[in-house]
């Protein structure tokens, strides 16, 4: 495998995609380039890794993607997707083998609904560190993620599933794991015990090959945000 | 066809879909609603349409949507489908007659990433008018706006199709014509001067039989918006 450390501003632009059937631009500790990562894992998807540095991009990135943002995927024929779902959708309609997404319309379109009210988890997941960092009350901010974190816990009971689309683990699962991957590290890990049919659910995803093949310890998750939040972020900790 | 008249708090809750193949909760002037309304016509699919009254809603409305917004759908086995963008393509994989999107992946993903593009528009679109009626210097804005329709324009131009997924009418054109339709109505016309080839599109996508079957004329939403900035929407202008 290439190396892994990322590039920066300056470095040349890779030639196309030539030695497996897909690429990701990607930084090792980005949750939303972890979901993308997550998938072509689960699906058994030959893929190259380029790891950006966010903060010192190399000018040939923004022609990628304007955005600036990490994950892309390029294909062999220069095709270029940006956006975390978008990517994970593409992915699963591409390759056929082991589909993620549900085929019936309507249990696809309850995965894209609670992944809608997910997205409210994940602003409240950056905006508590982020106020406990400046000295704020964040009280509020913990009461209504334990309210969410209640929802989704509701939404299991209800089920009576393993997992968010029933007894193995489906798309819905990916996509939400990676910022449960960090509730500790974080610091979001309290609001968690409102929530035990939740708790075990990260347990059973913790058990999953593919996210064991894919994720980091809290350990290095804490260390990597410590730095982050220092806004000196060390893209290539541990490398 | 049943009264189009808006359902208000203390309405009966309606029984199960039965004489159609499904069913919409709508407001008849609801930009996101018309997005379901438009695939639903598009495709030739038998519906229902049940309007509610959005500032005073039927409690059993909660049951159906917890956010209190439409679009919802129901459908015969009494399955709910809630979020424009989630419906329509529920509706598209559901009835498979007149695909809107793609079946190429990419394509499909790039309609998706166009999409992501296209919500910064639409909060703009709310946020002048509304800036406006408050007294406020909206100019930045506006410029935002334009800068916005000028990368839509590129977009045509650069693809040298008629419309946003090629020659034809597809997904990504209903999605979006809502907010066109309603731009003169919403005082943002003005920015799209700078976007001759979007202008273009928007004349062609008026004499689509879909959305001349489904659209109101300006004069009407403008009739409609002046009380609904006014904080006094009159969902039943016109019956």
């Amino acid at each position: 495998m290439a190396s892994q450390k990322c590039l920066v501003k300056g470095y040349p632009a890779p030639g196309p995609v030539t030695n497996s059937q897909i690429r990701i631009y990607s930084m090792r500790f980005c949750p939303f380039a972890e979901r993308t990562r997550l998938v072509l894992n689960a699906k058994g998807i030959k893929y190259e890794v380029i790891n950006i540095h966010l903060k010192n991009k190399p000018s040939w990135f923004l022609d990628k993607n304007p955005a600036g943002t990490v994950p892309v995927l390029e294909t062999v024929q220069g095709q270029l997707i940006c956006d975390s779902v978008i990517t994970c959708e593409y992915l699963d309609e591409m390759f056929q083998d082991k589909k993620l997404f549900p085929a019936d319309p309507f249990k696809k379109a309850q995965q894209k609904m609670l992944l809608e009210e997910f997205s409210k988890v994940i602003a409240l997941i950056y905006k508590i560190p982020i106020g406990k960092s400046k000295g704020e009350d964040t009280s509020a901010d913990e009461e209504e993620l334990k309210g969410k974190f209640i929802k989704l816990n509701e939404v299991l009971v209800g089920r009576k599933t393993k997992f968010f689309g029933g007894d193995s683990v489906t798309m819905i699962d990916y996509l939400m794991w990676p910022w449960f991957e960090r509730a500790d590290s974080f610091g979001v890990a309290r609001p968690l015990d409102a929530a035990p049919a939740l708790k075990e659910w990260m347990k059973r995803m913790v058990e999953d090959p593919t996210v064991k093949a894919t994720m980091f310890d809290s350990e290095t998750h804490k260390a990597f945000l410590k730095d982050y939040f220092d806004g000196k972020p060390n893209y290539d900790l541990g490398l």
